[in-house]
């Protein structure tokens, strides 16, 4: 494409851009900004001005001018796995609400990349940041500076010093493994996710299917471990089957992970729920459109969204440490 | 959350920061933009006078010093919708090798949603636009008022003054109607999408599929529509086997509309491909987890996003129209 205005950017001042429409600096301002009407022909010339000189506004004229940018940043691993996703969805709803918009970075699990987006958020004119960190520590030391408050979402991890909202994700495999062993199974084996908060920590989710089972008075049936992904849990599934020691009945630790477990089972002829009852984690669209449909601990992100925006830009308040309930959903994959 | 910096916002100067801290000015633009290496006392002393006065720096400065942001925008209808999910990965990954970030949007599909975004993004140093419209005449004014390059991306529509890139959504049709053809289907239906680009215009894929059935001589099947979503393809679906007009094979619009059709049929009893043979668009994550899983013409996303980025941040060039072809991805779903 014809690159002129990139190359010449930053060269061509609003007086340059006047001069050549022939109208006043301040004509130049209300037609870039809108802030003024002028007449057509007028702005027409003023916009011909500004393309063939390559004009570009100075950005942050606008935000001070309004004081608050009306703009915040989010920060997240992935845009791939539908969870992240519709809670992304969640938040933006939310901010809308209020007037405002969110810019969205997606780390890629990496905490390089996080650490550089969320410097980068730091000098963007944004109010207020969510973040849904890859590790139990983000450097927040570039928002810090900024003076650009923080919400930690989806994180089970509470840092004294940071608002959060999250998940009780103990809770939630309690409620999964108890209705499991509702149905009378005694082998509740599971396919846990690994690579989430915490590095070499044991996910919570694992935590609490343990808890549960020794509440119970259940041994723990065979574990297997993955991503947090589809090709995580047929990998996974895989291994189970091929060892052959594929439970009565698995905890899931995401609806992501359960469609791999599907698969891992169609292909090797395991009905589920006849052969292996299943529940998942998270309560996504994947879980409405597996087959068989699956039950899954839901998160209510609605309402995680909501309370993450007012703490950002709500009224003044203590220091938020808010842990929501999660609900079972039932699909077909449990044997209800 | 004590609100002291977001409520101070904008009140302290570099100055206040300073004689607090019992530094220079300069230093502490030092260790704000971290231009330069200060001793961990001093550092120390100038972060806590930072987060006492709530002393917010001034985000453009550093950007004005680099001449160039690093960072480009997109703007997309969801993030919901795997298939964009992935696209905008792919576009992530294209640009961090090229030593770019991406911020971005999403629109809800509306376009007045797109409009405020695209400004946003003007007034926000970014060095460039991707956008996946909803309609297929966006309103690129305020980024032509910046002065900041626009790439269209994945959208069949071509704007003879605009770079775009996307596929080529009628060859991509006729590859999945001739495969059911070549499995020997004559009654060859369609679930299509409506709501994307053009509004009241007849999607390509459509287009597509009445070609091929003209060109092989073959009488189209029934044909349903719905939204681009699991949801829009399962109430098309439950409308096609209401109407008792279920043809013998089917091609999807997208692989989140066939997840739909899937389970439609599976709760009716009718078996895929042995009662209703299916093959999808895209070539996303979907395919390979779905059950059965599906043949589905793919997107090369991967290719696109590199163009796309090229194109933004590459050498000077010509007017890009880049319409790249698809290709079929063979799953079960189709009889294979």
């Amino acid at each position: 494409m014809p690159r002129s205005p990139a190359a010449s950017r930053g060269r061509a001042t609003r007086n340059d851009v006047a001069k050549l429409a022939g109208v006043s600096p301040a004509v130049v301002s209300y037609v870039v900004n809108g802030t003024k009407k002028v007449g057509a022909a007028t702005e027409e010339r003023v916009r011909d001005a500004v393309a063939k000189l390559g004009y570009r506004a100075n950005p942050s004229a606008r935000a001070l001018r309004l004081g608050s940018t009306e703009m915040l940043g989010m920060v997240m691993p992935t845009a791939m796995n539908p969870y992240f996703a519709q809670l992304a969805h969640e938040v933006e709803v939310a901010a809308a609400k209020r007037g405002y918009m969110v810019l969205t970075f997606t780390s890629d699990s990496s905490v390089v990349a996080e650490r550089d987006q969320l410097e980068q958020l730091a000098g963007r004119l944004v109010d207020g940041v969510f973040l849904c960190s890859t590790v139990s520590e983000p450097d927040l030391r570039s928002l810090d500076l900024a003076g650009i408050p923080i919400v930690l979402l989806n994180n089970s991890v509470t840092l004294p010093t940071r608002d959060s909202v999250g998940v009780d994700l103990l809770h939630g495999a309690h409620l999964a493994v108890e209705h499991l062993a509702e149905h009378g199974y005694t082998d509740i084996g599971m396919v846990a996710g690994v690579g989430d908060v915490g590095g070499d920590q044991q996910d919570a989710r694992e935590t609490g299917w343990l808890e549960s089972l020794e509440r119970l008075g259940l041994t723990p049936g065979a574990i297997v471990r993955g991503t947090f992904t589809p090709d995580g849990g047929y990998e996974a599934m895989r291994r189970l089957i091929r060892s052959r020691s594929v439970p009565r009945a698995l905890f899931v630790g995401s609806d992501q992970m359960a469609r791999g477990v599907l698969r891992a089972a169609h292909e090797a002829g395991l009905r589920v729920p006849e052969d292996v009852a299943v529940v998942s984690f998270d309560g996504s669209l994947d879980a409405a459109y597996s087959w068989p449909t699956l039950t899954s601990v839901a998160q209510p992100l609605s309402e995680m969204a909501e309370a993450a925006v007012d703490a950002l830009v709500g009224p003044p308040h203590e220091r938020l440490h808010l842990v929501v309930d999660a609900h079972l959903v039932l699909g077909r994959s449990c044997g209800c």
